[in-house]
């Protein structure tokens, strides 16, 4: 019934998990069979669907290779019926190992397409562990030629997407695992267009979604018209399947190019598409609430937690976790520990304890006054006539973790630990102490932006007290302290960790944009002396253009003297 | 009065700081000095001895690549008289950077050589910083011609060695940063020699020493002449300027080669050289032994730090790490602490102050005690009804952690922390307990090695008490506890974590080769539920062909079974 020209893509915005090669499998073709019944012709899955990403080690394992291409081989047989597939997978030949993509119809693989750009900066690794593809293949179906690539490939204006066009492509399958992080998207999406514009094709963008340890990959899969108009897109950190008809001109491949035939005609009439609502473009922190919700879920649940705790201090930052975990695990699956000492303001305690009851956690509180006495006590003969310092404030610190740690060791609950980018980066945290968990949330949010996303989710619902957001920020661990004794107030800093953390500004070049050179010194003095914490830092969610993890590969032992 | 044919040439085998710039030149210069009362033609340096190695990200920071150009500019400058030095630095052009060498006489840089082979695999992340270079000159220097090339370069038979041979070299100048392993010495000079037969070469190998963070260099540099006969080695661990009369071919470039020219002869008559004494062969335990007195000491002063606390227990591993560090730092620079608890049995603390006599350090005993009971008294109305398990045993190594942190923090020394290569595989350790300190000097030796290595030190002078060696290792957290509850015996443990740490042998390969597949599937199942506290573990030395550090990199999230 429909114009015989309209070809019907699906984008299948899937959550793999790394290394669950046969859930992978199971979820690709509950994805597949829900296509089919739209009349489908070709549905794309991420990079590396099958076997996950990214697989780090995992794919110095030849086992793992050929576990994960016996996958694709079950997979294979099982896909048929008028339908294309593209699966990214880890094709392994010769001792090679390619990122590749597999093209099936029909029970059989028609064709492979190994990645030609291999990112190596940032967190990606690429070259350790995979060769480049040398082949950029078209594929004809019925009248239509299309190409696949992945991710990095477009990119480059002299990649396949090129090669493929002047082949005779019209319409270019990029499958991609592509990381979020904030303003990725505007970066993804010009790339996409100026390729479509560039080479009059249809551009099909497929990205993954999920959280992986410290990567989170947003989906936002896009669809792009030959004339660099956006079609479609699919949702933001959750699974979709994007379903689009195309009205790509038939073509006939160029005499240089060869085309690999899947099948000379495409699936019969279609039912008509339901149309589907556009999906709500995110303001920036509500974007990132989201991802850092499902960065986090993912984490938990992933590894096989159900539940997690984590210390309130009725301050900003723990208040924002809680925040966190309970819209991502929902509040049964959050306990909250509020453990006082000499410092603790009696503020603090309210602020706890209205805030887990706003969230509807239950808060359980530990003094941590009589342990830290016998520490004290027990420490007095060797540190006597030494006055006291971070020593003492450290200790309070490191019971309140080894008091979290008891109850995830005794309860298989995970611990979360609630410091900041701005505390990271500084190295305003305790080694062992408030830095001892398994999974940090909002490591890579720095303060500033703290106060931005619990402003958002108390848009939502008023659950974070006004209070929280107005006193000034303290660690409580010793009297009147006040976060600003030590550290610029955060809006400077933020500033200047931005220049000097993400984007490698040297001290002259932050100084020249306005900062007072005595702080700047102080600020990237304290960024470079603690670079052996942030080694032992639990992973976290990246959502900057650099996070602490893959992404920061500094040395400990360094002298250099900016 | 010499054979005008002889050449003088020097290695200056030596210990580079990352970042150090201006010391690292210094000691560059003192060498030349050397090198020039020795009348030495030329003069060879470590890879990148300039800025040290790895640099890691620092490579990413522009103005960390000018500084290091301006270093060799100034450097350059008081290079004088008659002698060649070739000196390895990051070179930065049009936004690419290389790891280069400069080839340097009387004032001037004379030509460059940019590394053509960049590693990328196992600790090695170099095409994430350099770009390849892709000339491979020849030098001429009176009547010799000869080629420099960089470290991975000579382990490809078909790279720049076989082209600056057909361009007339006669010997190859090879810079290195080859991070120690055992038996990699083995390794390298088979490669060396197997070059220099090949192509008819001398070739020097000129390696680097010291610790950096987890990488530690064992010097070992050598000169092989061209029918593969190794004519001399530099020290083990240690600065060396080895000196040595080449008997090299005069030539003549091949018309297809360009000859830069550095001068048209060499130096005048030279003064013989004093004959030195061989080096010594170690044996593989001194070896590793020595390798671990470098990287320690190494660690703590390039740090800065003067002096090191560590947990004594009467254990072999606390046992090992306190003769280390003694070794390393001198007992003046070493503390122990000694922490029973009710499960401490009195031969631990008879063999813990027996250990500390007879190495004379100082031990401080504190009982853990007290500060125990007053944890789980607060802890009791939340964990009632529920038994003993892990929850505590964990709580008594947090509490020694905490206080081991304590002294380092008042006093600032670093904390060492004594876990072996088996437990760090299997996670039989505590985090933020006994993982907690600031270097991890035997995370890469297994517990048999550990056994062995401690013997070596016995045999120079007895300071492990003969009881730690026959007693059964135990953690004392709990009553009659011995590792060998949850643990495989070691012998059998360490080589199942060889054959899937190390060889990423898979579990039919480990069973077949004849081990117990239910103890296999417990080791492997333990090693990858671990994998989250050893991202948190502190920094250890490589030993071994794969270390966990940067030579690990799996993924925590992952449902991979194999």
């Amino acid at each position: 019934m429909k114009n015989k020209n309209l070809l019907r893509l699906a984008i299948a915005q899937i959550n793999s998990t790394v290394g669950d090669l046969q859930g992978n499998a199971v979820k690709i073709i509950q994805y597949i069979e829900k296509a089919k019944n739209s009349d489908v012709d070709i549905i794309c899955f991420p990079e590396l669907a099958l076997c996950g990403y990214p697989p780090e080690d995992l794919l110095l394992k030849p086992k793992f290779i050929s576990d994960n291409i016996q996958a694709l081989k079950n997979l294979t047989k099982s896909i048929n019926g008028n339908l294309t597939a593209v699966v990214g997978f880890a094709d392994g030949r010769f001792k090679e190992t390619y990122n590749a993509a597999a093209i099936i119809y029909n029970g059989q693989i028609k064709g492979l397409y190994r990645k030609i750009f291999l990112p190596n900066y940032g967190v990606f690794d690429e070259k350790r562990y995979f060769s480049p593809g040398d082949e950029s293949l078209v594929f004809g179906l019925g009248d239509f030629i299309f190409g696949v690539n992945i991710c990095e490939d477009i990119w480059y204006p002299d990649g396949p997407t090129k090669s493929q066009a002047a082949a005779g492509a019209k319409l270019i399958l990029n499958i991609n695992a592509s990381p979020y992080h904030m303003d990725k998207l505007k970066e993804r999406q010009s790339v996409v267009v100026s390729q479509a514009k560039a080479n009059s094709v249809f551009v099909v963008y497929a990205n993954l979604i999920g959280g992986q340890d410290e990567l989170l990959f947003d989906g936002q899969s896009m669809i792009v018209n030959n004339q660099g108009k956006l079609l479609a897109k699919a949702k933001a950190f959750a699974e979709d399947l994007l379903i689009q008809d195309l009205d790509i001109p038939a073509s006939r491949a160029n005499s240089s190019g060869k085309v690999v035939k899947i099948a000379n005609i495409l699936s019969g009439p279609k039912k008509n598409l339901v149309i589907r609502e556009e999906p709500e473009i995110l303001e920036p922190e509500a974007e990132i609430y989201q991802g850092l919700v499902l960065g986090l879920k993912d984490y938990v649940f992933k590894n096989g937690f159900k539940k997690v705790i984590l210390g309130l201090s009725g301050g900003i930052d723990s208040s924002l976790v809680a925040a966190l975990a309970v819209d991502a695990l929902g509040n049964e699956n959050v306990a909250g520990l509020f453990m006082p000492s000499r410092y603790t303001c009696s503020q603090s305690q309210e602020d706890a304890m209205s805030l887990a009851k706003n969230l509807g956690i239950k808060l359980t509180s530990i003094s941590i006054e009589q342990i830290f006495r016998f520490y004290l006590l027990v420490l007095e003969p060797h540190f006597a006539g030494l006055g006291r310092d971070t020593t003492e404030e450290n200790l309070q610190a490191r019971i309140r973790g080894n008091i979290l740690m008891a109850f995830s060791n005794k309860f298989g609950w995970l611990v979360l630990t609630t410091g900041n980018k701005s505390e990271m980066s500084t190295g305003y945290a305790t080694l062992y102490g408030d830095m001892a968990g398994g999974f940090a949330v909002i490591k890579d949010v720095p303060k500033t932006l703290v106060y931005k996303l619990s402003r958002y989710r108390n848009s939502i619902s008023q659950v974070i007290p006004e209070r929280v957001f107005t006193k000034p920020p303290t660690a409580e661990l010793k009297p009147n302290q006040l976060d600003q004794d030590i550290l610029p107030p955060y809006g400077i800093l933020d500033n200047i960790l931005k220049a000097y953390v993400e984007k490698d500004n040297d001290l002259a070049k932050i100084i020249a944009s306005g900062f007072d050179k005595e702080t700047v010194c102080k600020v990237t003095d304290m960024v470079d002396k603690n670079e052996y914490k942030r080694r032992q830092s639990p992973p976290g969610i990246k959502i900057t253009p650099k996070a602490f993890g893959r992404d920061w590969r500094m040395p400990i032992t360094n002298k250099y003297k900016r």
